[in-house]
């Protein structure tokens, strides 16, 4: 079966990848430029991409910088460094990012003639993004299904999110056991231009602590 | 209030628009170049925004020719001129284009604080297209209130779609009566560089009637 990835050039969405890989899909994956403050990301995306055999990667422009609203896609707020209130959605939060990644895979995915987009969400760890949730997940499946030809027609297509309920060591045994080679991800948010990481924002935090508990050497190149 | 209103450059979201703007919105609006046929619809979006004063205009770029699989977006399919079978979803129907657009303005309300969303979905000339129903997007709108800090905080983003159960004729109805100059706006599928209709597609029939049925005179220019 024909599955649309969405690669970030991330751990979470490699691990995705590689699950959808180890269940046979044909794999077409999806990187998007949408302005974030590095390139080595996509650069990560794309090693990833060649290193697990996908039958095609795309990279989609679509600048949301010029909305700005985000650490990410706004080089004047900057990337928080520390833990932040655990219930706070942090500036990091990108308005709609995942829901506009998830339409355009859902566009190309209907193209393709694709069943399944595979999405690295994940709520335990990134709990105050609201769209990492299990129920939003859930209510773009439905409304996806209403929006398209194929959903009309009785083959809906689903959103897969294999990770969103794991812990990152559990994630990271996932990969481990696959095989996966993490040196290639790059998490970090202002990772530099040969993609090291800075090792104190949220995501290296996180990535960190879960190499630690998966009692697996972290391979991050930190600068 | 502020409003993200999409704005395509056909007839009926220049209608919305306008109606926006009657009930006082701040409007902001949207239009993609998504790798439409031509660009007379992004020049006459360019007029209506201009003539109707919204606060600002953006044109965003996303690139959906990449994938194909419309004759809005691939060229090697033709554009059917004549009615096609009144249950099937035509060939112009673009892979959830309309959620690619919904997505990019839910993303572009969030950072502005705008609490509408406004789109020209019709659901009576276009039964054929699944995401211009109302049910379609009811199922956006819940996904939208899960999707962002603005929903989880209580202040769900709306989409208006004021003209989706209205036929043409009463759209244009709308217009005059606000004295909306329908010479601006482009409706046909393949209109020529200097925005001329073809007058034989779906969308240049479906407003050739409508003109008619509200007995007022066609200002589309055919060549």
């Amino acid at each position: 079966m024909r599955a649309v990835v969405l690669l970030s050039g991330g751990l979470d969405s490699a691990t995705v990848l590689a699950l959808a890989r180890e269940q046979g899909r044909e794999c077409h994956a999806l990187s998007l430029r949408y302005g974030q403050r590095h390139a080595a990301e996509l650069r990560a995306a794309r090693r990833i991409a060649a290193a697990l055999g996908v039958t095609h990667h795309e990279i989609v422009d679509l600048d949301l910088s010029r909305f700005g609203g985000s650490a990410l896609t706004d080089a004047s707020i900057a990337v928080p460094e520390g833990p932040g209130h655990p219930d706070a959605i942090p500036v990091t939060y990108v308005p709609a990012r995942n829901t506009i990644m998830l339409a355009i895979a859902l566009g190309w995915a209907e193209v393709l003639g694709a069943g399944e987009i595979h999405f690295g969400a994940n709520a335990v760890d990134y709990s105050g993004y609201p769209d990492c949730r299990p129920e939003y997940v859930a209510a773009f499946e439905r409304m996806a299904s209403l929006a398209t030809k194929a959903g009309v027609e009785g083959r809906p297509i689903r959103v897969c999110t294999p990770i969103i309920e794991l812990p990152k060591a559990a994630i990271i045994g996932e990969g481990i056991r696959m095989g996966l080679d993490y040196s290639m991800t790059v998490s970090c948010y202002q990772a530099d231009d040969e993609g090291r990481a800075c090792g104190r924002c949220d995501a290296c935090r996180i990535r960190r602590e879960g190499f630690v508990a998966a009692a697996v050497e972290d391979p991050t190149r930190y600068r």
